[in-house]
């Protein structure tokens, strides 16, 4: 059975993460467009043309080298990023390249030409530090929303001043646009961001979908006023007011099967002597069913208004499901390696989400040791990330054969 | 029986109103040494030494004009302050001056001179804006602590810089400092700053004491984590765990008959999509009584502790009782002037709360609408105002006969 070189998968996750390295804390800063990021980019095309992959870099800076195929047919897609968020992690977005990369050459080693051309895709500013997330994938499977060059970046500057920094034309990045259907499917390897694997002990995630994610502004009005000389009984709390939301979120997620969060709750005036005249609550909740967010949603602002708050939404993501003929594929891949797996959902966004606009996407996650990412504590074992490249590698070729 | 003149009253109030006045909001702007604060010392000054007092000002910049006595007594003294917050409105501290002042010229006029000197005492920086309030009634009854000119006063500038533009020498404000025992008694009238005469159509509040302040900060720990990945289940969210202490607090205040508030509240990280890993959450509670906080805040940390939290006593304010001879002369005067009256507790702190550590000090308020201060918006009526100082002056004669 073919399978991945785990020794040249370690030598190229080794070598991508020597660029934007912290010595001094173990964190990856390839923060999109920086120095670290680019010379990581220009490295991993550099692999590529020598592994003999066809490389071109799109309108959005997106690089894609190809493994040409048989027949004349839309290419199967791999792919991840190379860059981080600040002090961010070796594996987030590093694995699914090298593993990509691992895959094809795989490949090669055999002298196997599949029917479909094979393509590997580094997106660019994968991180949500552009100004949001996802802006390559985005940018070549829906298209950039107007507006998106003047946001602020992670550092305040705008999204074109770094664009234009790293050579993309900020008023081109529509030519990058790729059509519904010029993609077979698209494959995405990925570390869970999250601890079902490593907790059940599972080997593969077989990942169902991205969770839609709905964010509400929850607002409590009271009455401010002193702390000292204003008698419980003539008081208006706004925070007493506003306190039963705060179990009534969590009961909510428990009763609807989702996660639902309170991450943020500013009291405000906010000074020790003064009852609260105001407190504004953002609630998140995410599922992979539009359907039960929408149930969910039902209840969150009945709750809200029951208590005397005001409600209104924040912002909608809506959710994206795997495809299953993928999934099936991934299944079957871990049958034949004697992997265990599990489906679960991806709380978090990925590339697969706006790749899944033109073409069946799927996403497969491996083991993240306690569940960490976004961090310099980031790990999974090389086992780990060989498991998930030769599963990868074994659906490809199933997918390949099926979609002929 | 002896009155105060309305008409002058009213006529004192509008004069020493006109400095720091914003005309665009109504808002009073007489800071602590700042032009109109300085103004306005200056202004009242020469207003006691027209009626005949000696005025002296201490060395922590306090104005005491002394109206003589028959007998070698200590005086009897009645004070307030004329400075303010910033947007502060007409009334807090300086209906208290200008009442104690319409008290001496009604004796003045009416040839009376008392067994006792009497003093009117126009208080320096009694509003918080010198790094903590009553600046100079601390320097005059008990002395300012240790490296108190070094903290930053209201604009960030250090209380020493303030002092010594206002002529104060930082050094030398010790020397303000009077006997335990050198005034016979202090008399302060002031709006209540609350809503309990106005609400209940009561004419004059006799103070039983100044409340006791204690501020604790309870901190509860979680895990930050993602929003989105991590499971309830697995969750430690630190906001979930600090939730039931926001209304057991308020429980506590209407078990032990106090009040008791959470003016703020911190969730972190505080973004929306990570579930909060740490939350601080400062309470206070305010008696009259010790062994009742006592009792509540032995409650509160039993609650804090089973919810999982950390509690620690941040600052702790002793509570002042009203002397009780003071208070039945002041009910006394009440019952002459035909005045309905209430005894409430001050839920704020005032000049008397020092001066009850060199002699019998007695607070009395008169209804202000709404319960506003430290606003535009403050407002008592003139017949209030002069009911306030009539009942100062009534009780006045009854003490200064008692005492000698």
């Amino acid at each position: 059975m073919l399978k991945i070189n785990p020794t040249q998968l370690q030598s190229d996750l080794d070598a991508l993460n020597q660029f934007g390295h912290n010595a001094a804390t173990g964190g990856m800063n390839r923060v999109a467009y920086n120095e670290a990021d680019m010379q990581a980019r220009r490295w991993f095309d550099a692999q590529m043309r020598e592994l003999g992959l066809t490389v071109r870099i799109d309108a959005a800076g997106n690089s894609i080298g190809t493994y040409a195929g048989s027949q004349n047919l839309p290419p199967i897609a791999l792919g991840s990023h190379t860059d981080t968020v600040p002090e961010g992690g070796k594996y987030d977005g590093t694995l699914g390249v090298t593993a990509a990369l691992a895959c094809v050459r795989a490949l090669k080693e055999a002298n196997i030409r599949l029917q479909h051309p094979i393509e590997v895709i580094n997106f660019t500013a994968e991180e949500a530090t552009m100004g949001g997330g996802t802006f390559g994938s985005l940018a070549m499977a829906i298209g950039l929303p107007t507006g998106y060059a003047d946001k602020p970046a992670w550092d305040g500057r705008p999204v074109h001043a770094h664009l234009s920094a790293a050579g993309i034309d900020p008023a081109g990045t529509r030519a990058a646009k790729r059509a519904v259907g010029s993609v077979a499917a698209y494959f995405e390897l990925h570390i869970e961001q999250g601890g079902n694997l490593i907790g059940e002990g599972k080997d593969i995630g077989i990942v169902e979908g991205i969770v839609g994610i709905r964010r509400y502004l929850l607002a409590f009005d009271g009455d401010a006023n002193h702390a000292g000389t204003t008698p419980m009984h003539l008081r208006n709390d706004a925070l007493v007011k506003a306190a039963p939301i705060i179990h009534a979120v969590r009961d909510l997620a428990l009763k609807h099967s989702i996660v639902a969060t309170i991450g943020s709750m500013s009291v405000k005036p906010g000074a020790s002597n003064v009852i609260p005249g105001r407190v504004d609550v953002v609630a998140e909740m995410r599922s992979l069913k539009g359907s039960v967010l929408d149930a969910a949603e039902h209840d969150l602002q009945n709750i809200t208004e029951s208590l005397g708050g005001s409600y209104a939404r924040m912002s909608i993501k809506e959710e994206m499901i795997c495809d299953e003929q993928l999934q099936q594929a991934l299944v079957m891949a871990c049958g034949e390696l004697c992997l265990s797996h599990r489906y679960l959902p991806s709380g978090a966004g990925h590339d697969a989400m706006c790749m899944a606009a033109i073409c069946p996407s799927v996403m497969l996650f491996v083991p993240s040791v306690g569940g960490i990412s976004h961090s310099p504590k980031e790990f999974t074992s090389l086992e780990d990330c060989v498991n998930g490249a030769n599963v990868m590698l074994g659906s490809l070729l199933h997918i390949d054969a099926q979609l002929s």
